[in-house]
């Protein structure tokens, strides 16, 4: 296909196009004359990849680059290619107190799970941990455990979803569903707020019927 | 307490505090004198939540005041006041294709979520998923249904945990909860992703050597 055809169906602008080829992000189309080339599926699906990064978090192109660089490294196992996608979705200059830094090291041996010591994500859960603290809110252990009972679900559930046996599809679906599943659980979170507190402190009679008409 | 106090426990400049008592955010402390005041508990604790809202996503300073309106509001109900800090904090522009809206609207229905029929939360869910199916992942119901049951245990914790009787400190905690808590799952949740990764797709001995010294 042409560049128009590749823009149409990735809804990714053709100037945009032509800047992420420029900076090496997609590979060359096969020429075709001195100034025209074609694009072919994989160019599509590099395109969606590079998409799902910037979109779920305006990543850097440096950032966007590396994660690619891992994608491509075939030679890479599938749970380095993981590592890769969130130390890129990670901001750079984290950082978080003791106090909270051990709280978390000691719910990853409470529950077992097996995270590098030096993982940047220990410290992304302490940095939020500490954002509590410093409005004055504590988040007691129990409530914790609640948030980390229902993360481990959905990341088994999203892990033994991924495909088996296609490398390349499986480390495609690994960045898209890390980058853009946590929206998905934040708005699922909403909604089941709004149900967790209509329940809980009582909804008029006007909303009562809304809820009723929605079902 | 002087300013300076103030700013020093909340962890907010002067400037900033300054800013806003003028933008209305903040109520004026006690005049003593022509150009001093004094401070006292409630502005530690507004200053806490306007930073809650600020750090959770930027938000702009009309949208603080939109959700500080509600919170001071003491005829409207949690309820109401829970539907105001999620309208503030969701985008303004937001749109869903109606295929993911009719896929929300029968997740709702299957969970029996009481949800206002026209809820902008109904719409970012449908935006998210329109997200994964921009970049070519279709969301399968399994996959759906596991968030789904995770983010209603989340919220069920949540709002079971906020205090009862004092309605300032409860409406207080429902927007910090609400405004921080998501930061704090997404953090387990890739903690938990490391985790279920390395079981499926194995470690190497340098990393098993890592995680166990963790634990």
């Amino acid at each position: 296909m042409w560049i128009a055809e590749l823009s149409q169906r990735t809804e990714v602008p053709v100037a945009t196009i032509k800047y992420y080829l420029r900076e090496g992000l997609l590979e060359p189309g096969e020429s075709v004359g001195a100034t025209r080339s074609r694009y072919d599926e994989s160019h599509i699906r590099r395109l969606r990849l590079i998409r799902a990064l910037v979109e779920s978090g305006g990543l850097s192109l440096a950032r966007v680059r590396s994660v690619l660089a891992e994608v491509d490294e075939e030679s890479h196992e599938l749970h380095e290619v993981l590592g890769a996608v969130h130390g890129a979705l990670i901001p750079n200059d984290l950082t978080a107190t003791d106090e909270s830094r051990r709280r978390v090291d000691a719910l990853v041996a409470q529950y077992g799970w097996l995270v590098y010591s030096e993982s940047q994500d220990r410290v992304l859960l302490a940095a939020s941990l500490d954002a509590l603290e410093k409005v004055g809110y504590h988040l007691d252990d129990d409530l914790l455990e609640a948030y980390a009972s229902a993360a481990a679900q959905v990341a088994d559930a999203e892990v033994s979803h991924l495909p088996s046996g296609d490398r390349q599809q499986t480390v495609e679906d690994t960045v898209v569903v890390t980058a853009l599943g946590g929206p998905v659980l934040l708005a699922l979170r909403r909604l089941a707020q709004q149900d967790a507190s209509a329940r809980r402190y009582g909804i008029s009679p006007t909303t009562a019927a809304c809820a009723v008409q929605a079902e």
